[in-house]
């Protein structure tokens, strides 16, 4: 068995979000739908860029948010994503290695773009996303390093990945180079969109595959067609070893065989930009969990990373968590 | 005489900001004066960028920041400055025409990328900046608009523009156009390097040409080689018509004629970032100008904008500055 040299290690689309403000019909007139991701083509991307107002350029990418934070705490995180050798190629390896996450993937050339998010905040603080992948799908078999896979306790995968056929093929190739190392495999599913498009084949990968699943209400209501939550959340329990279920200002609950913590919401006095709270809270979560903490802490770890990233635009961590976390004890 | 279509043209240089974190022996360790701009090469720019920890990346300049700030209070502002076809061109070109700012410069292909400032915030909230200039001072003399710049009440020209002959040149021409249109011309000193850099010639343009003069204490004091800021302010007052001499925390004091008015700062409970606190503070003050608004009035919009920009990161608003103005009563 392969060493333990990380704590996780992440494959996801390697984004940097341009996120700007903008009124609720902005959206409207765009046809972008409030608190989803909607995928976008060069065309789109670029006429909405040119109508929406000043942003604000800030690595992002679901899954590298989380390995961002998994490194902010002092885990040890490693993170899988193509970008292309351009300015912004450069911004998120820069960004992602100098936040301490190990990023060796090679970038492309003379091809698509890197990818990049426009992210709409409304007044609400709620964030939109349009997202044109330009590279980041074009992640090659060969590039899913079988030994960083296995030289980290989880393997933690990004639903977005199923948006595209080579990165699907990749994020499986990554789920069982885990699996037969014997490592735990996390899944989130991202966005009820995404799982709206693939429902069939997440609904069989998480029964077979998956150890710890992250979903938030609307993706575990849209994955098991269900009308409640809490008829989703028993699906999802019996269906996964872990089931980690956020509810935004609800807090989260966590299914671990017989058992449910729920854990509360960090109350925090203004929420500014949504963006990377499911990433964040997985950051806390899977961190902690690869510590061998309660799941308890677990969920208080993520619980705090959230709060930490909704209070100041941008997924990325301002503050180190290790910091936070050590101030409150946890 | 021409039709006035704008309040203030600014002409300066066009940057793209990269802000980060550091601790102050990060500057000791890179030779970067703290509190101060320094120019930086190619090779020191990637060096240095390497060595950062995550930054994000925000349209910058200093007299682009005031010209953002002028159109953020509902005042008729345009830009003259250089950016490369590139992606920070694009970003900078893109964030300055949604802030409403009117900006016609042609980007230049081939040649020298667009101009990027790595910005370091240390904990105290001040900012170092290593500023790596690429193709901005090629702004040629047929590119200085004179139809636009004897459009504007008052043209805004930016000291950093005189580190470079080609945009000395530049700025120079911008000057003599507004001057034999019967505009006003505005200055920023810009930094004390850059003062000593170009003493004498400062000297005598302020003397000759300059209607309306902005400096910081240490400006001030570098311009005219005095031991204290009052002498260096006597001096001032005799040299311009209009001296507005910014003192941080102290607030400001703006001698006309015969006349001193002393404004406070505004009081923020914490410093963020103070990356554009004069820049702002001259967006205020030259769109109250323009307005005919009070001496006073002007100084007091220029606390404010300064007092918005140092509450969070970045040196463009986020709040617009018109409604501030509008709540305080302004």
């Amino acid at each position: 068995m392969a060493e333990i040299l990380h704590d996780v290690v992440g494959i996801g689309n390697a984004i940097v979000d341009i996120i700007g403000r903008c009124k609720e019909d902005f959206l409207v007139r765009h046809g972008a739908p409030k608190g989803r991701m909607r995928l976008v083509d060069a065309e789109t991307v670029t006429t909405l860029y040119e109508d929406m107002g000043p942003g604000m350029e800030i690595s992002g990418g679901s899954v590298a948010n989380s390995m961002v934070g998994v490194a902010s705490f002092g885990g040890r995180a490693a993170f899988i994503g193509k970008v292309a050798d351009d300015e912004f190629g450069k911004i998120f390896a820069h960004d992602i290695r100098a936040a301490g996450v190990t990023f060796d993937t090679r970038p492309s050339s003379g091809g698509a773009p890197t990818a990049r998010s426009l992210i709409l905040v409304t007044p609400d603080g709620e964030r939109t996303m349009n997202t044109f992948l330009g590279v980041s799908p074009e992640l090659a078999q060969g590039e899913v390093d079988a030994d960083l896979i296995s030289s980290a306790r989880i393997a933690y995968l990004e639903g977005y990945l199923f948006d595209r056929p080579e990165a699907k093929a990749a994020f499986r190739q990554a789920a069982d180079i885990a699996y037969k190392a014997g490592r735990q495999v996390a899944l989130t599913l991202s966005d009820p969109f995404c799982v709206e498009r693939h429902r069939s084949e997440f609904v069989e990968f998480v029964r077979s595959r998956v150890d710890i699943l992250f979903a938030n209400e609307a993706e575990i209501i849209a994955l098991y067609q269900t009308h409640t939550f809490e008829e989703a959340a028993r699906i999802a329990r019996s269906a996964t070893k872990l089931a980690v279920l956020t509810r935004s200002a609800k807090g989260s609950v966590i299914f671990h065989g017989e058992n449910a913590t729920t854990i509360a919401a960090d109350r925090i006095k203004h929420v500014v930009d949504t963006t990377g709270a499911g990433d964040l809270y997985a950051a806390g979560f899977l961190y902690g969990l690869a510590a061998g903490k309660s799941i308890e802490t677990c969920g208080r770890l993520g619980s705090l990373a959230s709060a930490e990233i909704i209070s100041h635009i941008g997924a990325r961590p301002e503050t180190p968590l290790a910091k936070l976390a050590a101030a409150r004890g946890i």
